[in-house]
């Protein structure tokens, strides 16, 4: 069932294996073209963005890839280099790093090279991978902090404006390590035509076009279909209220597994 | 829509408002027959049995009740006890404390006590309240520990067998506040006939005999209806493995919502 497509988006939950089998880096790099992999590093959401670039540098390195550059953007006004925008044509596969969700979107949103990186992710030419914050910004709705702890509640999540990649989706990440049920459904009341997507440390869920999200990783992914939702008390109560959520659909997937985007249905993967 | 029957079953998740409006305690009160009331209270989950079971009385008797009785149990030989088999022959309403769950059940469980106190449940001669603990032990599956902060997995999770007031549900309790959803989830995967019932702290789900739940206090009750579910990997992986769970329906009840068991449809309530 492994499948190297080139126009895959691989959305991950932050915490991803760096050192022993590194499944999910290993799935990007393959996507990216494996020993013909160029890839483009984005450390943004960082606030030690050498440091942690280096680190995916190192790491695609010594998988083989062909070429390798950080894109350092600490200035919105990087967004418009030359040299990035050029490796940016060239590149197979651009990598969003983990840090902070605003910090990435504030300094990358709308700028010619995301905007780039953005048609190019649609037309399939390129391999997009997030980790962490890098995840978070994947939808047209991010979810940009909050808390946990407490019934489902309006002021239990800070929403802003994502990168849009995969408008459809709110993406919450960490997921059920930071115990964050509460937050997601928060998220989604206020959006419930959006699918609710929590991804586990060390797990992925790679996106195939318009088609199929696929589970990679050690956790689950949880999908929150608020598709056919009959009501939520979200616009008539204050925002510490707690909020009603009634039919939802809830699919927590394992390694694996699959779910069609177009039928709203999850298929089981075969545990080996 | 508040119905004082006499048959309710009040699950409450724990730290219910003793103090203020006690809308939970005022409801089981209220059910018990009011100044009517007489109240058998037991608080052997509690290792403070003294304390906790005088507390509940000063809280009823200041709301007027008739007559009030703690039924001490500590140890299996009481559950024989003539005087408190004759209290609850002639009692209104049972109320059970909180404390530790495999405790209450350890103590009560197929005593000649809970055997008639089941019995008069089911007949809807009286009404019964579980908070925490007490709550806990109402299906027949039950919940005795857990923890947090992990993809959902057996290993999260240490069943055992309840009282079975409500035998098809799997009660968790201090729902939100202590981030169940997962154990909640890992219990389901392998009962999913049952129905996941989560109850926050300061909200009790009110089962009125074979049909509604009704939702009051604070929180929120989530109700997990595996129902429909189309596919688990729970027999097939390892028990610290991460659980999937496809196609369960989800519900997010607030205050004043009902639940109807028979159909599994969700009504809301009215915003006031």
């Amino acid at each position: 069932m492994k499948q190297y497509l080139r126009s895959s988006v691989l959305v991950i939950g932050g915490a991803e294996d760096k050192v022993h089998g590194k499944e999910i880096l290993q799935r990007f790099w393959h996507c990216a073209g494996g020993t013909d992999a160029i890839i483009a590093i984005i450390p943004s959401a960082s606030r030690e963005p050498t440091i942690i670039g280096d680190r995916y540098v190192s790491i695609f390195s010594e998988m083989g890839a062909k070429d390798l550059k950080v894109l350092d953007v600490r200035d919105r006004i990087q967004g418009e280099d030359k040299d990035y925008q050029e490796y940016v044509e060239k590149c197979t596969a651009i990598f969003m790093t983990g840090g902070d969700q605003l910090r990435l979107c504030g300094l990358l949103a709308d700028t010619p090279l995301m905007e780039r990186i953005r048609q190019r992710v649609k037309l399939g030419e390129v391999t997009l991978g997030g980790t962490s914050a890098g995840a978070a910004v994947m939808g047209h709705h991010m979810i940009a902090g909050g808390s946990s702890g407490e019934s489902p509640n309006r002021a239990l999540v800070d929403m802003a404006m994502g990168l849009g990649i995969i408008p459809e989706v709110i993406v919450d990440q960490h997921f059920h390590n930071r115990n964050r049920m509460a937050r997601l459904l928060s998220a989604l009341s206020n959006h419930p035509e959006r699918l609710g997507i929590g991804i586990d440390e060390d797990t992925c869920a790679v996106f195939q076009k318009d088609e199929y999200i696929e589970v990679i990783g050690k956790g689950t992914v949880t999908i929150v279909d608020g598709q056919a939702m009959s009501y939520t008390n979200h616009g008539k109560v204050a925002a510490e209220d707690p909020l009603a959520l009634h039919n939802l659909r809830l699919h927590i997937l394992g390694h694996g597994d699959r779910y069609n985007r177009k039928t709203h249905q999850p298929m089981a993967g075969i545990v080996e």
